[in-house]
C-alpha cells in the first residue's frame, strides 16, 4: 500500500509538472490526497520546499527510468527516437499538459531558495549522465558533449511543442540525432 | 515620459521573466509602479490576464528587436553567434535570473486561459520566422527547418544555462550552429 507520504510526494510531482512551484498550493495537494493540514509538516518537517524537493526527485527519477526503458538494449539512433518518443507519448497522452517534470520549476527557480535550483541542476545532469553513458557504450566519440547537445535539443524541443501544441519540434529531432551523433 | 499603462507592462514583463505567471502578484506590480489598485482595471479591463499578455508581447517583442540588433548585417555563422551572445549576457548581467522572457509562463500555460498559451506560441513562431528570413537571406537552403531546429537549441540552452548556473549550454551552441547550416 502506497504511505502518505508517498502520495504527498506523487500528487505534488504531478503538480509541478503542470503548474510549476507558484501555481503549486499546499492546500491543493493535501485536498486531493485526501488528508489533514497537519500532514504536511509530519511528513515535511521544513514545509512546501521540503516537500517541492522530493517531487523534483521522484518526477524526475521516474522521468529518468522511462527513457532509460526506451533507450535500452538498442543501437544509439534507434534508442534515441524511442526517447524522443517518450516524450511525444508525455505530451499526446496529456493534451498537451505533460511536458519535462521539471522545467515548469526550474525556470522560475531563480526566485526561490537556492537549494531548489541546486534538486533541478541534479536531475538535468542525472539525465545528461545517464545518456552520456550510453552513447559511450555504443562507441559513440565524444559522448559527454554530445549527449549534453542531445539533452539540450530534446529539452528546448519538448518546451516549444507544448508551448505550440504540436509535436513538430520533437519529431524533427529524429532528422538531427544522427547529425549530432556523426559531428 | 512613459506613461502608466507602459509602466505597468515594463514591470509585469520584468517579473513573470523571473517567476511566471503564478508568481507575479498584481499587488506586487501595483506597488512597484506606485499606483493604486484601480489602476489595474482601468488600464486593463479584463484584469491580470490582459496584462499579461500584454506583458508577453511587450517582453517578446523586445527580445526580437535585441536579437535583430545582434544579426543584422552580418554573415549566418556570426549573427547567429552574436544571437547566443545576448542570451550569454543576459543570464550573466542578471545573475542567472534572467533567461528566455516567456518560458516562465509558456511552461505553465496548459493551466490557464488558453490566449496565454496563443501569444507566447505567437511569440515563439515570430522568432523562428525572423531568424527564418535571415537565413534565406543569406541563401541558407531549407531556411524554415534550421532556423526552427536552432531556435529549438537554443532555447534548451537557455532553460539548461539558466538551472545549472554554468552558460556552457549557450556556448558550446557556436559549435553546432555551422554544423546545422551545412545539414
Amino acid at each position: 500500500m502506497i504511505s502518505t507520504r508517498d502520495k504527498l510526494i506523487h500528487t505534488t510531482a504531478a503538480l509541478i509538472r503542470r503548474k510549476g512551484y507558484f501555481g503549486t498550493g499546499i492546500s491543493e495537494v493535501l485536498a486531493e490526497v485526501g488528508v489533514p493540514k497537519g500532514s504536511l509538516y509530519h511528513h515535511f518537517p521544513d514545509g512546501k520546499d521540503e516537500l517541492i524537493k522530493a517531487a523534483i526527485q521522484y518526477g524526475g527519477e521516474n522521468q529518468m527510468m522511462r527513457y532509460g526503458v526506451a533507450l535500452k538494449g538498442k543501437p544509439a539512433i534507434e534508442g534515441l527516437n524511442a526517447m524522443v518518443d517518450v516524450m511525444i507519448d508525455d505530451l499526446l497522452s496529456s493534451d498537451f499538459k505533460d511536458a519535462c517534470p521539471i522545467t515548469a520549476v526550474a525556470a522560475v527557480a531563480s526566485s526561490m531558495d537556492e537549494t531548489i535550483r541546486v534538486a533541478c541542476e541534479q536531475i538535468f545532469k542525472g539525465w545528461q549522465d545517464d545518456l552520456s553513458g550510453y552513447l559511450l557504450r555504443r562507441g559513440v566519440t565524444n559522448a559527454h558533449q554530445k549527449a549534453q547537445q542531445l539533452y539540450t535539443m530534446f529539452e528546448g524541443a519538448f518546451v516549444l511543442s507544448q508551448a505550440h501544441k504540436d509535436v513538430k519540434f520533437l519529431a524533427i529531432q529524429k532528422t538531427y540525432i544522427p547529425i549530432i551523433l556523426k559531428s
